[in-house]
């Protein structure tokens, strides 16, 4: 049914995606599942690990994302200046190739939130990377040759390149960042062969811009004409963020990919009245034309920088007795989110972290009018509160219960595993002018752990078809690390002190750790070679959690807030960007 | 006998340094062996090695030298802008503290050879450590707080600070580094109270500034006055280099510090006559006064920039059934010197890589009036050739049979583990003018490997009584890395693709390696901490060797023709500073 006949690059990568030798995709397959059936490594044997190989890759400050294996070669990314090496795995990680792009490093500081890349995607025998000046580049995966190469944005306005490319079907689907600079956010469809632009679809503005159409739907009913820009004052949409930097899914099958958008600009809600719509929001895009299928606004009105950015994760469970088809995911805001995929219904939405307090959580009532939004706690709304007040104590901080770090999803035991931040926050907005290419932001924040407790992260198991935490184990920091699942019933993620640690996917158990170079804030994965499972990750602490550390920065409100608040992460790292691969003696 | 009843620094560190758990100074006796008693990892069990924790030094470029251990702490130094780290070993290496200095990064372009740093002293609950820019700093060992700086030279005249500082009795004892800018080098003794300057002896110049009387000796006979400047041209010894940037030595029971000097400034031989004495020299020097017991010149006006200042090795041996108090020393020339140690007699002069080819040896007839000096080729007489002629197929190339980078010496075996450099290389000396703080090169090279072989590279075991290869390991690129033996018949060593490896110390069989993050130019060293064995050291590719990658250089003859000689390490590695430290399971 899917693609018969034709010639896809997705439909190699479907096969690919199937070898779990390899890991083709950022999340290792298109449900953004980043679980493995590897199992050599085992709940049981994983405290024999050895690190195997290391390698450095050039580049300070932070290094998000996880490489690549596709057959016997390894692709590895760098933080800004995005270098990218392709790596020998028959000889200990040998350099066959590397692409080293020249870019403007004016582009430094309009990136928000540190240097960061969440790496590379593959397909069609090419190699994509979205560089930080927002040039999109098709590499030849044999010699890392140009292929094709074009602008996706514009940095002297602010946009820049932090995601990773998704290549579904014969197109590579690219978002960008800016929300901080009043960038009118967008994804970008590009022609596999050649980057020709096949669609772009805003998540603010007219209907033609974000390609919605009379069959766009939301919470159960079409959303009708002009849905975006009737939520904002005046033309204040055409620097309205919603931004679209986050891990995007592909559901072959129903021909829709799944992502989310950020805050609206600027930080300060009084500057912008209405639900600033879609920013905020989760989109369900039909993958050849860009049309909105569904979308989902989880934070009207932003007042906290909550974007909806973070990864989409498509899972097939059964709830009330019926095998639906779902989509999970966990927002900046605290809430944990499962929806129909097919139909955008909402079926769950329950805090992650129960000192989550903006909230007392989303009116479930479907026939009440505020159907599926969150109920704000007045003494929370930074709105209502006003500019110029600093309003304390809001759970989540601005970087969320979660923010990029991507979650894994077992299918044997049916839990995600979730990275999180345990941290709260004072904020008080600011009037602000918007000028082209200038930082937008309109807020002055301090973040800390939640009153009463010591520790800035947990790592925790959650059931999304009931919206409850199964187990949560502390990290002194956010584990800013994006989780493995593997049916070797163990789980891996990082921390920001730079453990690698291996849990029992059950219970949560600590079974291993060891402490690489620097931080992590990349995410873990896993290959085999040569008959041998190997996991790796990134190190390279930054990051907006550790963008004290990356940026040299020492005022606790600069980071927006984060340099305060992780300044203890200085007495664990230091900076460093180093890929880590471990297996079994 | 030594300092009975005295409260020297250096008799706390004679006992510390007796406990092989610890590793309290850069070679971590004061002999230079490298050795340590350890035996816990064996050559029979060293192929399980293990890596057991890592560390990122937040710093890129060459990190040469290797860290101390003084009782829980480890003490790292980066390469500029030489930040310090206190790392608590109880504890995965968490950070007790860090020291980081403010450099005027104006003294990169002034380092010759990458802006690396050999690390750290302890004495006196102290921790000393070599800017690049010369400050000599004491941090307490607890806090890290300053207790003391000191300018040991200005870099605004091209002098700057690679080499570690050694502490003696109750003295810092600091060389510097300028050969290539026209530098009168010297070594200091510092106060280790206060800082204050007790005595300075230069290179080259006058009695009263190289602190020679009327005893100096040299191959058993007085030098007698003036013995420097009445060999340079005019006051060219103003300018004259003799750098000590080296590993100096200690024997307490003689009471004598042992060191050598550099090349002379400049490099185009034909610009400065004579025999530019006491460049190139092993110096032996009162450690109290500063005063010269004796001197050897091991190449008499260099054509080939053949700096002497390699370490020098304190052995008692036994030479034709005599027991002998010894000094070994591998020199940039291609030769390696066993002398006495109490008189500077010569006693073996051989070449430790068969392909030298500059000199057919060193003059051992004791009645000969060219006694102890070295029989130069004329074909490879870049002064004989004259400036302007490139004189080609030179062996050694200018960075030496061996560089920097420290052997080991096992008094269980007997024998030297040597890491060479195995390259020629093209010279054209040309005319320059010196301008203060401006490069006073005058010469072109490219270097490459000796005709016939692909290999750049030897690691060697060498027999000092009888100056003979016992045996010799291949390695592609030049072993930059310090050498470790053990008492567990195992000797360490990195490669510059980033290997740490070990082999037998009797057989030179490799046994075990393992890819470190980036190409190794750190020295192994070991310790024990909580009844365990840790073998520890310093990636970082870059040095002379790196240059080109370090620097980011691509022209073949930059980096004084290193560039050209070593383009293919970036096939195998990238830039990084990290620490990584290896135990059994």
């Amino acid at each position: 049914m899917l693609a018969a006949g034709s010639a896809y690059a997705n439909d190699e990568l479907i096969k690919m995606s199937k070898d779990a030798k390899q890991w083709v995709m950022p999340a290792g397959t298109y449900d953004n599942h980043r679980y493995s059936t590897l199992k050599q490594i085992t709940a049981a044997n994983v405290k024999n690990l050895q690190v195997a190989w290391t390698f450095s890759t050039g580049v300070l400050r932070g290094h998000e994302g996880q490489p690549l294996v596709i057959g016997d070669v390894m692709y590895l990314h760098t933080a800004f200046p995005n270098n990218v090496y392709a790596l020998d795995l028959n000889n200990d990680g040998k350099i066959l190739w590397t692409y080293k792009p020249t870019q403007d490093p004016s582009v430094i500081p309009v990136m928000c939130c540190d240097t960061v890349n969440r790496g590379l995607s593959y397909g069609d025998g090419k190699i994509f990377l979205h560089q930080a000046d927002t040039t999109v580049v098709a590499l030849d995966a044999k010699t890392g040759k140009v292929v094709w190469s074009v602008k996706n944005g514009d940095p002297s306005k602010g946009s820049t390149g932090t995601s990773a490319p998704f290549v579904m079907k014969d197109k590579v689907l690219v978002g960008i960042s800016g929300g901080e600079f009043g960038v009118q956010c967008h994804v970008t469809a590009y022609d596999i062969k050649d980057g020709k632009q096949v669609w772009r679809a805003y998540s603010e503005g007219p209907d033609d811009q974000i390609k919605f159409d009379d069959k766009t739907m939301s919470l159960g009913k079409p959303v009708g004409k002009d849905s975006s820009i009737s939520t904002w004052q005046g033309d204040q949409w055409k620097i309205g963020g919603g931004c679209t930097w986050g891990w995007m899914a592909f559901d072959p099958a129903l021909n829709t990919v799944y992502y989310g958008s950020g805050n609206p600009s600027t930080w300060n809600p009084t500057q912008r009245p209405g639900d600033n719509k879609w920013s905020m929001t989760i989109f369900a895009r039909d993958v050849d034309t860009g049309v909105a299928k569904w979308v989902y606004q989880m934070t009207p009105h932003d007042e906290w920088d909550y974007d909806g950015i973070n990864e989409m994760i498509l899972t097939d469970q059964t709830i009330g007795g019926q095998p639906r088809k779902l989509i999970s995911h966990f927002d900046r805001n605290g809430l944990g989110y499962t929806l129909d995929r097919v139909t955008g219904e909402l079926l769950v939405a329950e805090k992650f972290d129960p000192k989550v307090n903006w909230t007392t959580g989303v009116d479930m009532n479907k026939s009440s009018p505020t159907y599926g939004r969150p109920k704000v706690v007045d003494a929370y709304s930074t709105d209502k509160n006003g500019a110029d007040h600093n309003t304390k104590g809001i759970c989540p901080a601005a970087l969320g219960s979660k923010d990029e770090q991507p979650a894994a999803y077992s299918p044997e035991t049916q839990l995600f595993y979730v990275p999180t931040n345990h941290v709260c926050m004072d904020y008080e907005p600011f009037k602000v002018s918007y000028t082209a290419g200038q930082p937008y932001v309109g807020a002055t924040l301090s973040m800390f752990p939640p009153a009463g407790d010591t520790n800035m992260g947990n790592f925790i198991a959650w059931d999304g078809k009931t919206g409850k935490i199964v187990w949560s184990d502390k990290e002194q920091f956010s584990v800013w690390s994006g989780a493995l699942a593997t049916a070797g019933n163990v789980v891996f993620y990082g921390t920001l002190e730079g453990y690698l640690k291996a849990v029992d996917a059950k219970t949560g158990k600590e079974l291993y750790k060891f402490k690489t170079p620097s931080g992590i804030i990349g995410n873990v994965m896993t290959y085999e070679h040569k008959g041998k499972q190997y996991v790796a990750v990134l190190s390279g602490v930054g990051g907006w959690a550790g963008i004290g550390l990356a940026a040299g920065l020492t005022n606790p409100t600069d980071g927006l807030g984060a340099v305060g608040g992780y300044a203890a992460l200085s007495n664990y790292t230091a900076l460093g960007g180093q890929l880590t691969v471990f297996a079994l003696p």
